[in-house]
């Protein structure tokens, strides 16, 4: 299997469905790819093959992203339940966990690299979902 | 299996953990169980056996809500994964989204005792989680 | 909120919906309650708070019982998708992830009494999806 | 962000991990991009935006597809936890949902390009799983 499958065929996908006139695709893909790796990232993080004793909250921050990341991607595949309120409100919720989850990895930082990739998978997640809140922002305001 | 079961053996379960001092146990337990509640309601309302033509959006909605509540009611029982910043955006998350399905499924009232029922269940659910939002503020001021 | 509120609504709403005719529906509704039962005990025993150093293997085999008990809670909650081919290969799953987490979480019964209840939970939820496997069986050869 | 991060990041820190020695890490990276597809295709076909009032079995289906193939996923994602008996049922459950949400949305084939698409990648995942399984069997057997 191609490894650009899951992005071609999502993209292709979603073009055949009915989402909101004007919305950023470009954007909406971007964040879908970064709350895949997110979650990805952070379910391989939480796993206990790299575990020691103090690692606890990053375990269980960990799979909190992991779960929010995976919700609002598929509210994100959703077109026909957009809720504009509740789809804001679930950004702003995965923004602020994956910030939390991001600071708490890179403070394991010197301990494997796993922990900085982890991080790095969060941030951009951050971005993306504030990137789509931003678009989503100026499009009902104008 | 008694019906308690599931409720008994969480707060047990959670009575040997260690949760933050002075947190509302009670609220907390309600909300955990409301969303229960509302992820089951929710997956059966979603389910296409009762599903009509101009139904798309109140299943997808559903969906979300489904997600969203599972996902909060995770990272609750998380207790060594709490960032209080991070739990705040998510409760405030399950409540719009709560909010917004229970409006959505009470559109649908005449057309089956169902959408009744889950519009309750969000309903609580939201409740559920402001009640815990409202404690939590109170115990960071004190 | 009364704690029975989830199971009742649970059955109240299934009895609305339809399900295959000649289903044992107090077996479903047990397997439903064991499931998300496993689900919470589950999710609370690989949480950060009780971790030790040499507990990888318990809280990453919790994790993926979580998950699955999820997913098979939510497929039993969707009557309309039954595929008797693979909800019997879901139960099948269910069961063997629900004993070898039981058989894992024993293991560490002298740590603390989680560990117990979360062993008793998992070995509930495999007794109700095997009676619940055996239920359908019996109703495919009628 | 470069559409190949998730694939990169999922394949660079599963190589910082600990898995089984001797696995098979090509089926393996395959066999996650699958599920993750699948998990995609599955929760946009189910989306309200394409449904018309026979397509019940469908979107409850394609739900129940998405869930099993995120667990799955995650399973796979979690070496300290891999327990031979319950990957082994966990990768047949996969297949028999997948195999069977495929043959149902090529019913739907005429209504739509996303219902071939969808099928598409519920194929690859069965065949991703199929092979992780035949070579996991030639692991333990060698």
């Amino acid at each position: 299997m191609d490894f650009r499958f899951v992005m071609n065929m999502t993209i292709k996908m979603m073009d055949t469905m009915m989402t909101m006139p004007g919305m950023d695709m470009m954007a909406m893909n971007e964040m879908i790819e970064a709350c895949a790796a997110c979650e990805q990232a952070c379910t391989m993080c939480a796993d206990g093959a790299m575990m020691s004793s103090d690692m606890g909250k990053c375990v269980s921050m960990c799979m909190n992203c992991a779960d929010m990341c995976n919700t609002m991607m598929r509210a994100m595949l959703r077109p026909a339940g957009y809720d504009m309120t509740a789809m804001m409100a679930m950004m702003q919720a995965c923004v602020a966990m994956c910030t939390a989850c991001a600071d708490e990895c890179k403070m394991h930082a010197g301990m494997g690299e796993q922990y900085d990739m982890c991080a790095e998978a969060c941030m951009l997640c951050a971005m993306a979902c504030q990137k789509m809140m931003d678009s989503m922002k100026s499009m009902m305001s104008a």
